[in-house]
């Protein structure tokens, strides 16, 4: 199918500044019309739906990425989480940074909704309900890129949430879907910087590196980590294997789990065994580095193997788990800084000197102390919403909620000042 | 001569972190130890700034540029402002959005230095001097390609700068100058995401444009601005004319300057006509549409002359100003919108409820009521310092100081906390 993507920026950039001046009502009464509709139309959207399951069976996908975009059963969660967003304090018109002037200036800045936000995502159709919403919220049009798997579902969706929004003061051109599973149309939308203000990449590397190295307008690259546990001497080793069990075994897929656990020299004979013990009971499995493996005893049993050095790179993703041993504090920071990919690292310990230098010196989106990583996330930082989490450094770090959604710009109020 | 490229930014990268953990007095000890070194070598600099006068003269460079590039009495107002940095806040480890989450963690976002900042520059000495101690005051390597103009100017002064950092804390690494005027290396060093963090282009529509459409690395584009002042009906003519005067005549050639005075159709007869009195007497010509030279009864003395379209979408820098008749306020912000870089622009009004549709629709990086567009700049707003003015909507927007030169990671602190 031929899409004329300039047209479809052109609409989002036009839609942008009508949406922008919404009030917050207006925008929350699109969002209530979007749930209202999408239960409406839950037949509709589901057989669109069970179109790209079928399709994804023919394929040969593996049941864990069929799960992934079958809509049968989530539907109700997904209108729910719209209705929360609704909730949610608008984050638009917000001022900060207010003062007065020697010369009677006042100025402040304000947030502001940032224009056309651009998407480019996977076999994931909640996430097109998931960005068109926030995106409303905060007063932003958007554009569309969904995976080539669910293109019937998410035709579907945007289908019923324009038709709902045509009820709405919010101009249904403010959404955008390229219905098309064109590649080539990735590396042109990455050029129309006169139509796209921001994009945000959500897939794996390859994806995050397509959008880096060839995008013309700023990209939020994140979403993959490679986390970190380091264990020192004095801490707490009943916690902590509580801790590392949880980083690892609680949600593997997702990119704030845990990938490597590093101990200190002083206590590696007698905790790592015990990581070992605990955590294999979890069904996990370890890779070791030499003086890991010696701390172990050398064992193999219990899942345990010889750590390649490129094991300690690997975002698993499943449930392995990297052990090394440190001699000091520098040595786990500097491991950290050269292997994470700036997502979520994690110490263990009572010493707050050392708590305070590692979150000082770890040059990560969420460092923690006596704490899983798997807490860097929107919705367990109280911001509400999450619609990705940045790894880069620019504008957003970490979790990005509503406010992240949006950029502000100086207001200033005189009474006819000059500048001298 | 011959530049290894990915050295100089491989060494910028090791030192960044270094930079990054030192305390706010090592960081003010090293630019009070630049004051010094700078004061102590001046025969030096401006000997070697000589030489890029002579050469500037040689090829025939307009007085206007040899001036700008000329160090020649104002190295002591250099060294003032580097004392100047030295009395601000540190923008370094500041917490905001301090939370305590139910689960007793205590989260908050940290500022903290970017790394390694890319700052490519023209013909302005010093500029190198400003960048150079606003990055080692937030913490920040940096990475320097200054104008061809000024590449001796240049070399004595990071000379000097790192000779000073190697008595201090700050690793000489920190600081790296392109000591080539080879183009081919701004290219490459767009590409150097492993060791740049941030690009900063100060120039003109073409690096910005070259900057934008190849940077790997997240590029602040800025610095150009169409400016605009409305005036409605209800302002006061007076004042108006005083704006007006100072915005386009205080300092011409820069980006804050104004460029286009749009004017409602209800007082267009009488008040562009005492705008070009006024102005006149300033040195000003102007550029008025067909509506705008009915109101002036079709004069063309004084300097006024029939606009031609693209007048109103060029930056003058100049004593040249458009001036247009519009029928409401509509219709003044969707010139604006069309015809402005987003930089700063100004109503004039009596009419509150204007001039807030007015603060809220027009999509500039700063935006005024009844104040003249020249206090768009870091010293006007009370940042302390400047080193770009962005125009752009992510990271920062309008004048950039210390504050938009670090990012934040989130900082949590538990006490055995795991995800449930």
């Amino acid at each position: 199918m031929s899409v004329d993507l300039q047209a479809l920026g052109r609409r989002a950039k036009i839609a942008a500044p009508k949406l922008a001046r919404l009030n917050t009502q207006q925008r929350n009464e699109a969002l209530l019309a979007i749930a209202d509709a999408l239960e409406a139309h839950t037949d509709e959207i589901l057989a669109a739906n069970a179109k790209d399951v079928e399709a994804a069976r023919a394929k040969g996908l593996t049941d864990a990425l069929v799960d992934r975009l079958n809509l049968q059963g989530r539907l109700t969660g997904i209108v729910a989480d719209v209705r929360k967003i609704v909730a949610l304090p608008d984050p638009v018109g917000c001022e900060y940074d207010q003062r007065v002037l020697e010369n009677g200036l006042r100025i402040a800045r304000r947030t502001t909704p940032i224009g056309v936000i651009g998407v480019i995502y996977e076999a994931r159709p909640n996430v097109t309900v998931d960005v068109v919403t926030l995106c409303i919220k905060s007063g932003n049009a958007v554009l569309l890129r969904g995976g080539s798997e669910t293109i019937e579902s998410n035709t579907a969706l945007v289908r019923v949430m324009k038709a709902a929004l045509a009820q709405t003061a919010v101009p249904t051109d403010g959404i955008q879907l390229i219905e098309s599973t064109d590649r080539d149309l990735i590396l042109a939308m990455l050029h129309m910087y006169e139509y796209i203000d921001m994009i945000i990449p959500r897939g794996g590397a390859a994806l995050h590196k397509l959008c880096r190295e060839n995008s013309m307008i700023p990209v939020i690259t994140g979403g993959i980590g490679v986390c970190h546990i380091y264990v020192d001497e004095t801490a707490d080793q009943e916690r902590a294997l509580e801790i590392i069990y949880n980083a690892k075994t609680s949600r593997p897929s997702v990119c704030n789990s845990l990938d490597t656990v590093l101990v200190n020299e002083k206590i590696a004979a007698e905790f790592l065994p015990r990581v070992v013990d605990f955590l294999s009971a979890g069904g996990v499995t370890f890779r070791a580095e030499p003086r890991a493996l010696a701390a172990l005893n050398g064992i193999t049993q219990k899942g345990v193997q010889a750590a390649r050095p490129e094991d300690f790179d690997t975002e698993w993703m499943s449930l392995v788990l990297g052990l090394k041993v440190v001699d000091t504090l520098d040595e786990a920071i500097e491991h950290i800084n050269t292997h994470s990919q700036n997502h979520s690292d994690s110490i263990l310990t009572h010493n707050m000197a050392d708590a305070e230098r590692f979150l000082n010196e770890v040059d990560s989106s969420a460092v923690f102390v006596n704490a899983s990583t798997r807490f860097n996330d929107g919705a367990q930082f109280g911001l509400g919403a999450e619609i990705a989490v940045s790894t880069q450094k620019l504008h957003a770090r970490g979790p990005m909620g509503l406010e992240e959604l949006t950029t502000y710009k100086w207001v200033v109020i005189g009474d006819g000042q000059i500048r001298v």
